[in-house]
């Protein structure tokens, strides 16, 4: 069920960063959370636990050519704005639904990072029953939480800043435990937050 | 909470097809099956009755340039063949998930037109507790089905012929009630079929 030969090295499919850019080994990882999602999903997928992609990047295609038969090439397209969070799935029967950013900040997030359809998708996964969440990755502190998202939109809306401190995660969020496989265990943090009962 | 005037006469966002591919009403509106699907679900979500999105089509990228500041344009890109569905979503606390196909087929429907990623994909949300279903139009009926996943896959498993009669989708199916708003009332027929016991 669980096929090893697919799973890679934590990291093995960073690219290679060269010259200045040069980064020590916790801020390269931290550099590529959505890497580490996607590895996760992955894992979680190939042993039955749930079943959650991450959604392609919307694109408007302006204009294709077909340089060889049955081969379309998107000569000319551009990226939009997604309506949605990158991720969703099913898990446990339920709707899972989620929105994963990093930042470099010590102290503080960033509000502008997360945008005004994020909030309002998430807030209507919340109507219609579905389970929300934010994966929030402090890179300098190498610590990934998960927190409702009905708790940090409340925060974003009530915050008198342009940020919301770090401490406030400490509090409020569940430290996401890191590993090999998976890279990132969520969904452990998402049994303690959303299925207390039944574990 | 409805948006009248984002909602557009069904048929008013269909390209004009001119010359020798003109077609009569109804078979016009038979090749937009993806249009009044996702015309639906903007009449859904507008109404806050479910929360249903078609994914983006993936695409590899493989050269953008950055002809003026801050505006990516893709060059050169390809189209890559979905891991999933086209659909899903939370509806009434449950994750839904379904592929939309049409057919100008009178008598059956072939079965290469389902992919076998997407036959995996659907058995996959099964096994974790979700509602995954088929969306089948025959445009020569001027008729849309909705057919379980378990029930469409395990036809196409014993099939001893590339296609599903069209008479199966008579038997098995739902019929889709066509109107306004929505342009496919295929939540009443999800109603009918996953949560009789709660109407």
């Amino acid at each position: 069920m669980f096929l090893m030969s697919t799973i890679k090295y934590p990291g093995a499919q960073h690219p290679v960063i060269k010259g200045s850019n040069v980064m020590d080994h916790h801020s390269k990882r931290g550099m590529f959370l959505e890497n580490d999602v996607n590895e996760s999903n992955q894992y979680y997928r190939e042993c039955k636990r749930a079943l959650i992609y991450k959604k392609p990047t919307p694109v408007q295609v302006v204009r294709v050519d077909y340089p060889a038969r049955n081969k379309a090439k998107i000569v000319e397209a551009y990226y939009r704005t997604p309506s949605t969070t990158d991720y969703n799935g099913v898990y446990r029967g339920k709707y899972l639904d989620f929105e994963a950013k990093e930042t470099k900040n010590k102290t503080q997030f960033p509000i502008s990072m997360i945008h005004s359809h994020q909030i309002e998708h998430l807030k209507g996964v919340k109507y219609h029953g579905g389970i929300g969440f934010f994966l929030i990755r402090f890179n300098s502190h190498d610590k990934t939480f998960l927190i409702d998202s009905a708790d940090l939109i409340l925060a974003i809306e009530k915050a008198e800043k342009s940020f919301i401190p770090y401490m406030w995660f400490e509090k409020n969020g569940i430290v996401i435990k890191e590993g090999l496989y998976p890279r990132l265990s969520y969904l452990d943090a998402v049994d303690a937050k959303y299925f207390k009962e039944d574990n």
